[in-house]
């Protein structure tokens, strides 16, 4: 079932064999033990809570984020459970994200999916936003680590800033390359570090490798953000019950836009100009854009770079002993990055 | 001028000698130092940050959930710091509340009032209220006292819990007085106690001192969600620049409402299922729900409560020394339990 944000499509590799499964399965029972803290910290007296929380929760995500922090956990050679319940505040801290990702504005209710608010409404989905944010705090508080809760709350204010952004480069064809990095970086890398540093700071190591640990997380992020903004201008028939377009419909100035908008004739601009500022779309409009990003090599750039990234990311493990667990991070790295839908 | 949120009216006593004045003298220092606080905290690269959250913090509130932080550490003889940034934090949780609130459903988007979302649109709202919200526990972060993050988490869950269940009782005259006095207590009421009990665990109070001013809180906090309620269905000519009948449009199933209904006659209880519950609103309806209000002395019966949480609020002072602290407290429960706007 396709659920919620376009961008958030790491959802869709859930039911395939490949190296997010060998990541899953290292983290088995632990994972296992996320999603029962997960299913018993959303519930609440207020039943609308864990019905639209579960929702999302229960709709078949990998859980790569919490995964993320069981593993670096265990690379770090920790065996305690406070990873267990930190997960699941990394979890919820994304889901409240996606949740709050999909409010729409009174101008842009036509995506038409099935996503939490068109279901229970705006209102509905920012509140229980509100409340899976809150609750993540609370189990880091329960966890009683400063320095966690330092990591996830800065790491919460930058998705925030990430987020704000991107709104505001909408329909902006001004937008710079450095300013799609930068959002990329703030809106998806930043919680994919925070993750992962998490892992680190439980199992007590020195803040050399737990930036170690968080630079891999973030190199992964940016690659995994990367490949996504080129899987909204997919050809259609790559993937199954996957929605296209949806970035370009709402006029989001991505990496693959803006290189095809730079690399452009005077005629090719004026159709991004048309689309993606002043967002008056016809039909054939979103053909039309793949076609020009296809005739400039954008999206091959685009995933090139993201190789890149995920080279950067498993190099920065290198320090690390050669375990299962590096080997797991590193494949699930450049799986992401070559990964099509 | 008239911000926001309906049910946050606090705003509108702001330049009138009152209780609550006397209330700000009291800690005027601090709250200048607040002030700073909370401009300097808000301040982000992502210039609409700033723009969308000084569009509410800066339009002329009274701040009386900070200054309620304020002025409980100075009840416990508090001579430090940590309280200014502290109250900050409260002040932030309390916007990014009053920013989720206003963000609108497809189906009401008629309110028309300058509320944030209606220049910057329901997403921008959404995300500079996590902003906030994130910063704050930043704040709490940096302060370094576990306590006050339990307690203002615990706080921030409960409020949205609150919120959800206020939108989930929306259009059902079945809810019962008790549901209302939930959502009150939830949305509203626990921050109060919240910044209260924060006051207390900065000046390292023992633990039944800190409960007093959290209890003293919680009946402040119901005894004014309590007036509000009744404000929104206020005759008009009573105060300038006010909007009524919010609740009322959107089907809010307040006190208010509840008591009319439960009291009303067949004919009367059509009139409040086809208006709340159905939401087929005519013109005239307003006037018609003000009017059966009167009949049933609904509004008079809902401040008498009001006046009756205030009283227990003061009474919960009784252990404290009696200082100006003390009677600015108490005085400031009294007047907001009979506010007219």
């Amino acid at each position: 079932m396709a659920i919620a944000a376009h961008n958030h499509n790491d959802e869709h590799l859930l039911s395939t064999d490949n190296a997010l499964d060998t990541l899953q399965n290292l983290v088995k029972d632990d994972l296992l033990a996320v999603n029962h803290a997960i299913v018993d910290r959303m519930q609440s007296r207020v039943t609308m809570i864990p019905q639209l929380a579960g929702h999302l929760i229960s709709s078949g995500g990998k859980r790569l984020r919490p995964v993320l922090t069981l593993l670096c956990s265990r690379l770090c050679g920790y065996q305690g459970t406070r990873h267990i319940p930190l997960a699941a505040c990394v979890e919820f801290i994304h889901t409240a994200t996606l949740l709050h990702d999909d409010v729409v504005d009174d101008s842009s209710l036509r995506r038409g999916i099935e996503s939490a608010n068109a279901v229970w409404g705006n209102q509905a989905s920012v509140l229980v936003g509100d409340f899976l944010f809150s609750r993540a705090f609370q189990i880091m508080v329960e966890d009683g680590s400063l320095r966690v809760l330092e990591i996830l709350s800065a790491a919460s204010a930058v998705i925030a800033e990430g987020e704000v952004q991107q709104l505001a480069n909408s329909n902006d064809l001004r937008t710079t390359e450095q300013d799609c990095l930068a959002v990329i970086t703030a809106k998806t890398a930043k919680l994919f570090a925070a993750a992962c540093e998490v892992g680190a700071v439980v199992s007590n190591q020195p803040a050399k490798t737990a930036q170690s640990l968080a630079t891999f997380g973030l190199n992964f992020g940016i690659s995994f953000q990367l490949v996504d903004d080129t899987i909204d201008y997919a050809a259609s028939d790559s993937a199954i019950g996957k929605q296209i377009g949806d970035d370009f419909r709402e006029g989001k100035v991505t990496l693959p836009v803006l290189l095809a908008y730079v690399r452009g004739t005077q005629q090719d601009r004026s159709f991004w100009k048309r689309t993606i500022e002043r967002q008056e779309l016809r039909e054939g409009d979103l053909a039309c854009a793949i076609s020009l990003m296809e005739k400039y090599e954008v999206l091959n750039d685009v995933r090139s770079r993201a190789r890149e990234y995920a080279s950067a990311a498993c190099k920065g493990l290198d320090d690390f002993p050669d375990t299962h667990e590096r080997q797991a991070l590193s494949e699930a790295a450049k799986f992401c990055a070559n990964r099509a839908y």
